[in-house]
């Protein structure tokens, strides 16, 4: 079934959560000024869904459509209509759509919990194909959750169990859960949280070795959203002062669990230290490759956005500024053609296409670097108008919106508040939480590259050298 | 006279400003609290320059000690210590402390009006010196104002001379001036403002080649603060959820002249383009001299806060975490020893020492270029938990403080609240205004590279190459 | 056909040839130490082909198979085999194929060719496929040359006509040409060189706009080949000393046309600007890409080399230095992984599949900085000794070579010579044309960024910013 | 005594040495055409002395001018003398003046010898200032050894002793040593070679504690020559095909010491942990600030090459490209203030000025990525034709000299052969062994990293950041 965002709201109205703003439960959570804009995002998930085919394929789980971001994809095509899906999802919101992760853990878990049951006679996949099920007949939105706070990072998960998601309790009909995830973006505002383990894990430490999914409804299940000044900014209101006004900042949340009840029908690996491993190395090089086409489109975004710049200063034929816009564009393109290639490139696992692992790898670090780049090109361009301009309230002021109107004008065929809004979410871009999103979102570089020297095949490379040398091989 | 910060507050709060916050005039401004921290800012110069004798030089002008910021510098030696004060206080304060444009504006105008008057026979060097022992005399916290508003780029002034702050009326004891100029640090916090202009002029262009003073209480002065996300916050309230909760972001303003009177007392270039010129690159390359030794301290902050975090997190002892502690060092220590090299390498002007012009231009383009690499790798040392973090209303909520207590705990020898401290300071150096603030501060980089190529004695270069090659020498 | 590389060199053997080294015409060409190495490498080009079902693809247009660098790449999955084989090639040689020009060349004239006979009604595509059927029937050996000198930049080429390559005489049987093409990368070793303009060019200028293809044996062809340190080591002779022993540095030469006569049959554009300007645009897209795919393979042979070293030297535990590998990898997958999504992302012209133009212009640039990257870290890890050893003849010599044979050892696992000659390699890998080639290979990087700008689709980037800040689309 | 490049040519020439090329002894090392150019550079280093009055101060000890190569540092004025005069030889001669080692080790030694006499009461000191005598008084030219060869990494200095220049035999009268160092520069055309441990040792390694002073004449030491594609160019003759034909590419060599005798007097430390580690200190920081203003001279020499090719070419209006050169100049401007404000930042150590560590660490930091990035600047304004433009001899070639001479000119105000010169001029810096060099001379930017890490003062940081976050203080 493929809802629409309007549907998706709707639905959402009718949920009860335990949600904490500044340290107090919120009411009626959908219209609160810091989660608007999640939920805009993830209806846009919906309803871009619905214009393109690519972004909808036919399931034979369900035999209907079902929204790409629910979808196991079977084929390179498959993953490359994700990432087209992703780039355009990111260009469009300038921000997190809330859902790659779910779509990641649905790819994930699939091959995983397969293997799992073919080596060891389980039913687990059974389980998760029936969750899946659900989710795509209902096109419900699903995230998922890896990052334990870890507390103390010298000592192991056993010494330091509380700062890991755990068992506190294994009953006859399923499992009851404690622990934190930090730094989950909106699920809050999803219908299924999928739950992974931050890391793997060694030999007698099977316990946390576990996958499961909740709802956000669940009891013991409790969001804490994080805090920044643009969530401030929200909570003061305004039309377009806080840059991105539809759309927002990224919004994360530490999730808590308090003795949180799990029917055994929800959970896909119980202590088993292969199925994580696999789980774990499936989702990296998906979120990697999604986070690759995810920068892509924010880059496009900024280059939107520093073009309109130019334009509203006067300043759009000036060969150096050009120039900026020309390697703004080289960055998104590369980090999209990653992605892409990667598709091309990668394997099939137990019927599900996942993406080349170096490649994902190898797309992390150019989105990262890219994107710390394009944001000083961006700087370059915007000056330092963004940050030091006055508010969309000074504008609208009797006593100085005169003189900002006037003054804060330059090329005539933008209106002073046209500009306004295009320096805000230039400032948007610069300031918000996305620099530091695009560094950590699915894992560090420094995490990528020691990926990349550990999976690369060094021996081929060191082959062809002794070749040219005339060194001996073995 | 060398007052303290707190004799400062009590002169500030006797003034009567216009202040405009969010649309609205704002009473009592130095209590606001997006006022108050650049007030807290300002204090500092103040107590730290009675702290060591070099910030605080015997002044012969006045005959008594004066804050180094309103000295003139005549030796080596002085610009150094001028470096190192700056350097001090932006790790100390981990923001602007205001006044470095003013103390840019003293070192400049004192030879650029002595030339001018050695050439015309004039008195604007005595008018500028009475005004300059008022400062010392009363230990004015001083800032200067350049950048105008502009308007559309592909016009010149004389197109479109409103964006320009200029002579609306020349009367016998004065003239009046309008305009508007944008970027702003701290200026409604100070005691004298001085203005120049935003660029050099050309002939036919005489009439906005002037230089004055106004006071932020003269009639016709409005201050429009900025409106980012740290405003909200600190207009939100609480005791570190901010991040920097003394001292805060960078605020700037846009000053509206609406027809603002200036004595001839307070004039001191008027129609004249050489003098504007040599005014111009006086404070160009003081500023990005001080810029560079600023951005040392900005940095240096930016070190003691990662290692905290490493500290926090139980990672202090990571070789890979180390080696970004080295690298951010390395980038602090040659933004400093640049500015120290250019004091050094400096020539006098009309009994003012300036720094050297190449060297200043080559600090401003390591300082962002390096600003730039240091964001980066504290990004990578904090993780993404700055951003992500709950905030300290959580901490202390009675719903969910407990969770917060607990999850957000680290290495032992930290409390959560020093954590979470230490986490919320490193997100506000990520996520604040300093990143523009580098970039643009002083001119932009692209501005800077264009003087080097424009300064360089490149003729000495090609002739040594010509010995080289056997090239005939002119 | 196939044949073998040592059946290409006994071809070659029977060609005469006008070929200068340092400014003497050369006999025996195939065996001159300064050609021998080109000569293997192209060997390489028919063995590899061989090995691999994709590197020899059957043609229709002759019912055979045939070496994938002469094909006309029909599909997305084509043009990936035509990159993996440059990826391999340039891996297993550590230097240039010198065909890549050859295919890229005729992967441009043909549909360009067709284009210009669709419109116009002429047969210039028919020639061009008579010369093709020849070159994949004998499995010739093609190269392209482009640039011409130019002279004077300030000068159009009217006005520099000697300076491009142009008709001197217009003949019945076909046309007369003079000028000179420097860069050429092997030219002189193949069986054709196809002759395409260095730009396109404005309407007045049609005598410039002419493609055609002449064989090295052309009465009036001479070549001059480039004279690096390296062409001094091989003519000096050794076994490693010059670090790629079998296949050298990259050696260019100019091409000079001295009346040179060429018959109407290998005429493919005739004063057409628009036929050369697909020509072009054909050519330089697909170049780019091949060039990420070359650079890929560049950096694969310094990955081993590297890894080499660190096992030589008994570091290769050394996390610091494992990671430099991790990152030199994620170079070479990114330079490949974008050239494979250009593959994908690209488009049918004329029943020709080209590579996507963003993409292969951001290929160009992540390739040269990756480059540039990667040579500092091979550099790092490699130390000092590349270009501060002993030579090969020390470690021979009767009085020294005891001390270079117990100073030079390290890990016992390898020889001292073992030891010396992946020392040398690397010294090749820093010293050699290869750092120059990549930067201008295919164009300059500010060339690629100039088109990315011009490329580059920014109304939807800019409409989409539109919709997030609510602006008026148009 | 100041003697002339001539005179200390001619002592040069009396001297017997046994100096290896390409395995064999050869005889008039010093018209050899691989040594002349060294000689030829240390030849610069007399006369440029007897130019400017800072490059000849009076010393004290033998009461005349001296050499400031030779001298030893008393003042900040000192270091930024020497490191003008660095900078100016850099810059002259384009290559190494291979004097930097000795003047290093002279004001390495000089403090610790002192300290080394204060502490233990011996007179290592005085032997020290007999020999410093000497070379003062005969304007000798000076070198250092440090680097030992090693072997397998894995090991320490015991288990691998023959490894490390270590004493075979004590005797009543000196000591006898043997071992080997590589990466020697112009060791062996040099007067006097001080020879220092490669690294500091831990307790029980006392044994390999040693400093002292050989001649390049001693019986037992062996030169053995590097060997590059310069090199062979060299023996290959020409007049300016080698780039740079005066001076050349900086050659290095590996020193054996086959039981060399070393009596007592020239013996300065001898199996002192304290001294060496204080040696060693003082030279690195040395070293890397010379090597910063090395750097800048290099790159003034690139940016002189770059801009006569501008020329040349007739691009030198040419915005983007002017850019070019002016990042170059940040680059230079950067290393020098740098060294420069360490000179000034500086301290005393036993009546020796010694650089201010951590600057001479960020200057070694600076100076690698500037010289990488310089390199591609100049890669880039130069165009392929370096490595791929004809030879000399082409030029001259009675059959294509016709050819090269029309088809290489541009600018006509520069002759053919004048842009051929500058051509190969570039192609030196491009592919000589000066980047490697760059990343390598005075330990690796890794190494300066790990330094900045470990001097800097992170307390005083994280302190001003506890204050300004509200932390306690210990």
């Amino acid at each position: 079934m493929l809802i629409s965002g309007k549907e998706y709201v709707e639905r959402l109205s009718d949920y009860e959560r335990e949600i904490y703003v500044r340290g107090e439960k919120i009411e009626d959570f959908v219209n609160h000024p810091n989660i608007k804009p999640v939920v805009n995002s993830i209806a846009m998930t919906y309803d871009l869904a619905k214009k393109k085919e690519e972004y909808s394929p036919h399931s034979d789980l369900v035999d209907e459509k079902v929204n790409r971001l629910n979808y196991v994809n079977k084929t390179p095509q498959d993953l490359i209509a994700r990432y087209d899906f992703q780039r355009e999802l990111s260009m469009r919101l300038a921000t997190c759509n809330y859902r790659c992760t779910g779509s990641d853990a649905i790819n994930s878990l699939y091959p995983a919990t397969k293997e799992l049951d073919e080596r060891l006679g389980t039913d687990y996949h059974k389980r998760f194909l029936s969750l899946l099920k659900d989710i795509q007949k209902n096109d419900y939105a699903c995230t998922a959750a890896l990052t334990d706070t870890k507390g103390d990072r010298a000592k192991r998960p056993k010494e330091a169990r509380d700062m890991y998601v755990h068992v506190v309790e294994k009953k006859e009909d399923g499992i009851v859960v404690s622990g934190a995830k930090i730094h989950q973006s909106g699920a809050f505002a999803a219908d299924v949280n999928f739950i992974l383990p931050t890391q793997t894990f060694r030999e007698g430490e099977e316990e946390f070795a576990i996958a499961f999914a909740v709802t956000p409804e669940d009891e013991g299940v409790k969001f804490i959203l994080q805090n920044t000044g643009y969530q401030a900014m929200f909570r003061e209101g305004g039309e377009f002062e806080m840059g991105n006004p539809l759309y927002g900042d990224r919004i994360t949340c530490t999730v808590i669990f308090d003795k949180v009840f799990v029917p055994w029908e929800r959970v896909f690996v119980f202590e088993d230290l292969k199925a994580i491993r696999n789980t774990l190395t499936n989702f990296a090089i998906s979120h990697r490759c999604v986070g690759a086409s995810c920068k892509a489109g924010f880059i496009d975004s900024m280059i939107g956005a520093a073009n309109l710049m130019l334009k509203a200063n006067g300043l759009e034929k000036v060969p150096a500024l050009r120039q900026r816009i020309g390697e703004m564009v080289g960055v998104s393109e590369a980090a999209y053609a990653i992605a892409v290639g990667s598709a091309v490139k990668g394997r099939e696992s137990y019927n599900t296409w996942l993406p080349n692992a170096l490649m994902a790898n190898a797309g992390k670090v150019v989105g990262v670097e890219g994107f710390n780049k394009v944001i000083m090109h961006l700087a370059e361009i915007a000056g330092g108008i963004p940050v030091t301009a006055p508010s969309e309230f000074d504008l609208r002021s009797p006593e100085v919106g005169k003189y900002v109107e006037k003054y804060l004008q330059a090329n005539p065929e933008f209106s002073t508040e046209e500009r306004m809004r295009i320096i805000k979410f230039i400032e948007f871009w610069i300031t918000s939480s996305h620099f530091l999103g695009a560094v950590h979102g699915g894992g560090s570089p420094s995490a990528a590259i020691i990926f990349l020297q550990m999976l690369a095949d060094l021996e081929t490379k060191e082959d062809a050298v002794k070749d040219v040398i005339g060194l001996k091989k073995e």
